[in-house]
């Protein structure tokens, strides 16, 4: 008998990915939780507090009434012939159903659809892209997926043929890209968020960065930008954008724009553009420039992680190719119905004058209002931390605070054999039950460290989270004090 | 600026992959369907027969009332609390929805699940496999996944390091796997099935092959066996499992148990087994051999494409192993809540004494009868034509006959750059709007021909499908008389 599968046979590229945001801490994190549960008094808190991912509604956060509304309906088609379906769902849901099963060959939810998603429904989406840019959209360029994540995985797929192939990735970064570009043999050539200057991001660095990856035989093919930025929590200038843009033109890269955050915004002076506007506002069409938009229903105020919807909307590319990419969607033959329909009404929600507009926009502003809210107090929070600075919480779902470590407590984390980051993460979550991800997960200019917290947790335990961190973080300076 | 996108410069890998199920034929179906929409008498049809994919409630099929009532009610769990749904909905299904949602943490349907799906569902998942197989199952074992090609992915992109790792494949095969393989890099090592035994499998050909490919230097690490067979329909007999058992036990061999099709067994003599179920009932335990299954919410009689659920039950691996697995997993969060919810239906459905068992039982049997009684009457028809030869529709969605065409239409195919069985399969499309897929999209034994047909057709439409066949296959072979 050969030898069985083990680490040393498995693919190394599987071995060499990482991805933080489920990684050591938080299996940590699952299993004090079991312990507390079955013995409420076996760690000094009483709950653990989910601060590491993007996940709303695990902590609370309901879904939009309306939404679900019509995901119920087109489940179950038949309750639209009952009398009590009219006092049990608003009109305007009831229509939007009606009009989707419409869309949707043979009225069936449970078919595989076409291999990039209903086509009524990318006229929807398209028809929101338009409303949103001002520019024209067209549905035959979207894709749906089960969240952006495939979409990534896609592009990644489509791109990458060897090591030599480079993505310029912003670091710090989503670890979805580098697992991405890990799982798919590429290399991941690094461009720095300036800390200093709000997370900005300097396209002198971009071309830097460039070079020095070819000049290492490296054929750099598509350029990263988080925008509302994960972890980061920046939202990037329109002078700016148009910066990124000219420079993947000049330097014929791909445009990769992970643009899931764009309800994110959280801040008066910055306002979300789509790089798909950008660059059509200076001109740029598709012989231009090949741009890819990623968007996902996990994220915005709507936060429906576990309907996996989301598209990409890709433009530029030659036929060719995108028969290519077509075939990639068509191996795994659709994504789901829900999600997909759940991707067009997030890019469609209720208007004025719908019955359900009203609820619907309390929901909403009621969500992005206290987002905003958690955001600032964690900021000041942060702020106000002996050794930490935190960036202003623009937009997304996170902040990033830079951490300054003792000696002490860099040689206590080395004796640990753990990056000083997920030294100081994995003691905050022994002592107090706060989850944060270490900001080594994300990489990070070397010798700084940071974490990621999520603005996530419900607003009345904010004020929890942030006396127990206080305290935590004055005890953990004092006994790691040089 | 660097020279754009083109298909010289994207990945090879995604240019070899191949997938015909949504291929050439299909998408020329699509632009028929487009044509006669837009003007009825443009082709001598009036509707595209699609026999080209397994995917029943887009022809028709009605999904299983319960699980939409179960989905329905947790898409929008507020119904619960009203006093209609009472009247909407039977009490199983309030009852299984109000259970699965305690089973969800805050009762969440929106939010990320565990990686490997809701802990509670991989226990009635498990329980449901105990259940049918009469050996324990592990909840932990379980990964619920978008339906079966995400989990097929995860291992091969696991277990293939280089184009020196192969994977045993049946010919024919479902190319889920061919491109999947492609898409990975790995070397498809065929063996393959006896179309003179009804698709049997035999262990001397696998030995054969496996050796052969030892022999070119190929590390071959798993086998994949699709039972009840896709493309083909064959039901393993259980003795010809034990030997497959044994074969992957003695050769180190990952055995990949592709068992979507476990419910669509439609003759008497025959009765699915699961590997798991063999291979324990030979003594063979976690230390033996290293299985995987792969399950679907897709087919069996509930045929739930559109909802993108299924599940892999992984066992013999060792905790590091799985670990990475479980990393592999992490990367794309989790999948979707519905199709994760819909997987434990299928696994567990309404049992003898719940208000909705009766009407369960009679949806689910109605569908299997008719499915049986239109695997007959197409097999009966292939049978009849001439030059045909069809084996018998044990099980799965599909029959797979074998066309012996004549010198001078393998001629007129090679004049029309296509293969011989394609050329067929085009004629008939573009003559009678049925729609197959040509044997060489699954492979076959060189020199000879096939195509795909699914019985998915509606009952009412099958001898439409017979009758136009029957006429275009005579007037087809006096054309190309030799």
């Amino acid at each position: 008998m050969a030898p069985p599968v083990t680490v040393n046979s498995i693919n190394p590229k599987v071995i060499e990915c990482e991805y933080a945001v489920r990684g050591e801490i938080v299996i940590l994190a699952q299993k004090l939780q079991e312990e507390i549960t079955k013995k409420p008094e076996a760690h000094p808190f009483e709950e653990i507090l989910y601060c590491n991912i993007g996940n709303p509604q695990s902590l609370g956060q309901q879904p939009i009434t309306f939404f679900r509304e019509v995901l119920a309906l087109c489940d179950h088609p038949s309750l639209l012939d009952k009398s009590e379906t009219q006092r049990l769902f608003s009109a305007d849901s009831i229509q939007r159903a009606s009009k989707i099963l419409d869309q949707i060959p043979g009225r069936a939810t449970g078919a595989y659809s076409h291999s990039q998603g209903i086509k009524g429904l990318r006229d929807t989406i398209a028809a929101g892209i338009e409303a949103r840019d001002g520019f024209p959209a067209d549905p035959n360029d979207i894709f749906l997926t089960d969240g952006a994540s495939p979409a990534v995985h896609m592009m990644m797929q489509l791109l990458i043929r060897s090591e030599k192939d480079g993505i310029l990735c912003p670091i710090p970064q989503y670890p979805l890209y580098s697992a991405s570009i890990a799982l798919h043999g590429g290399t991941l050539v690094p461009y720095y968020l300036d800390e200093a200057t709000g997370w900005g991001l300097e396209v002198s660095d971009l071309k830097k960065q460039l070079d020095a990856a070819k000049s290492k035989g490296i054929d750099v093919r598509a350029l990263v930008v988080i925008n509302p930025g994960n972890p980061t929590g920046q939202v990037l200038a329109e002078e700016n954008q148009k910066d990124i843009v000219a420079f993947c033109k000049e330097e014929g890269l791909v445009l990769l724009a992970d643009e899931v955050y764009q309800e994110n915004v959280y801040v008066t002076e910055k306002k979300f553009h789509s790089f798909k506007k950008v660059s059509r506002s200076m001109g740029y069409g598709e012989k231009d420039i090949h741009l890819v938009s990623f968007q996902s229903v996990s994220k915005g105020y709507y936060g429906e992680c576990g309907k996996r919807g989301g598209y990409m909307e890709i433009t530029g590319f030659g036929a060719d190719v995108r028969e290519h990419i077509y075939k990639l969607a068509s191996v795994n033959l659709c994504s789901n119905i829900s999600g997909q329909i759940l991707a067009s009404l997030v890019m469609s929600p209720p208007k004025v004058g719908d019955e359900s507009y009203e609820s619907y926009r309390a929901e909403r502003d009621g969500i992005l209002s206290s987002l905003a809210r958690r955001a600032k107090t964690l900021e000041d929070a942060f702020n106000k931390l002996e050794g930490v600075t935190c960036n202003k919480a623009e937009g997304a779902m996170y902040l990033f605070p830079r951490i300054t470590l003792t000696e002490k407590a860099i040689k206590a984390a080395g004796e640990a054999k753990t990056a000083p980051d997920a030294f100081y993460c994995r003691r905050l979550l022994t002592e107090t039950g706060i989850v944060f991800v270490p900001g080594s997960g994300f990489r990070q200019v070397p010798g700084t460290w940071h974490f990621r917290c999520t603005i996530l947790p419900q607003e009345e335990k904010i004020p929890a989270v942030v006396t127990r961190l206080t305290d935590f973080h004055k005890r953990f300076m004092e006994e790691f004090c040089d």
